[in-house]
């Protein structure tokens, strides 16, 4: 019997997994990995066999059922088996459905955390999340507005936190908008999208949380993380950023 | 005119840094570090300088704007500093502080995300932060009780979320407790104290809300996180864990 990886690989960039993720997944068997995972991350499994599983905003998406499936298949049939998953596996990533069926079926694993986009963009930003005197907490949330099985309701968290940042909501940046405007957010609050957080496309767009639903408008295609709370009405040296709707290159406000 | 790279150091364990953050500390040629980051990640940093700036619950503190001062300087006559932060820079980190002290300068710099502490914690203990199906939101705080600068409420975004993970807390235990209670939490919502995350002498205790305050009486010296919320009411395969005050060695759970 086997033992099973569960591995964060970071943000994006291949140089943002860690060192010890880098050498689970060189000494791998075998490898799933999530879409999204980089392709020289996945590379770095040399003799490996791969297997993409997964997930991309509900597209091309294999069964989560399946997936548990086939990692309990691998570690019978593999010394060494690694769960590749974007960012951290215990953040948004599914972790529990597969060391529920790991433990279910006697399989030993292993979970090794990895930067979350949030802290990535954060930094591609310049931005702090907890400016000290400004905030002294921050939500990751994933929103889901409007559907039948609100299964746990999102947005207090939010409402009441410093600074927010929202995991895969892009796609329903209107309706999040109106939501929390709703919960009595301000219109003016500042809000940061950010797409492709570490990697070469990245692209940040400032708005206001009344302009967030523009954001649709915007040609957003790649992973993206709207950004809200006070810390992003001003840069980094203090003074006011510009107004709404500048789109900035990735690092062009440093250097 | 030197450049200064501010480096996540991650949780604890030197093979959690990232790869990129291994890279810049062994090019450094002067290197300011936190306290409570590793001596083997300080290690890296083979030719250069270095020099402990840090910051450990208040006590043998460098201030802060000492700090800064000392970046803007070691950058006017090195060209490579690396300022090594515990976890992520711009989590809790002070990382605002000296970003302004750099830009005010003219001096380029470089955020680098690293592993949170609750991140590793959430994989030591193998519980998913946000399980599908009962948690969407989970916020970072660091609680402050009962001081006369109460520069933002930190209990709200923990109260309004579905798991919460509160950093330098653990000192004020019982006032943290007693503040959540107050504002409406369950005083049976499901407690995880876990101390040295990611290191050998890591430690879990599993506490309601309500006995939060014994946490004070466990001898907990290390840093430690207060992790609350229903995911933690259950193992990973879903049955109920057993009652208070259990410790439990690292990974003892699993494997």
């Amino acid at each position: 019997m086997g033992r099973v990886y569960l591995v964060g690989a970071g943000p994006g960039a291949p140089d943002l997994i860690t060192l010890r993720a880098a050498r689970l997944i060189e000494q791998a068997d075998i490898i799933f990995h999530d879409a999204l995972v980089h392709p020289d991350t996945v590379a770095l499994a040399r003799g490996a066999e791969k297997i993409a599983v997964g997930k991309r905003c509900g597209k091309r998406s294999t069964a989560q059922r399946f997936i548990n499936k086939r990692l309990v298949d691998a570690a019978r049939s593999h010394e060494f088996v690694v769960r590749l998953k974007g960012g951290d596996p215990m953040l948004f990533g599914r972790a529990h459905e597969e060391i529920a069926a790991l433990e279910a079926a006697g399989i030993a694993y292993e979970i090794v955390p990895g930067v979350t986009a949030a802290l990535a963009a954060s930094a591609e930003v310049g931005v702090s999340l907890t400016r000290r005197g400004h905030a002294r907490s921050v939500t990751f949330a994933t929103p889901r507005v409007g559907t039948e099985e609100e299964e746990s309701d999102w947005a207090p968290a939010v409402v009441g936190a410093d600074t927010s940042v929202l995991y895969m909501g892009i796609g329903q940046a209107a309706s999040i908008a109106r939501c929390l405007l709703e919960r009595g957010m301000s219109p003016a609050t500042p809000v940061r999208v950010v797409e492709n957080a570490s990697l070469p496309g990245m692209r940040e767009i400032q708005l206001t949380l009344s302009e967030l639903p523009l954001a649709a408008e915007m040609g957003v295609t790649g992973p993206a993380l709207i950004m809200l709370g006070d810390v992003f009405a001003t840069t980094a040296s203090g003074s006011i950023a510009t107004a709404s709707n500048d789109m900035l290159p990735a690092r062009a406000r440093r250097a």
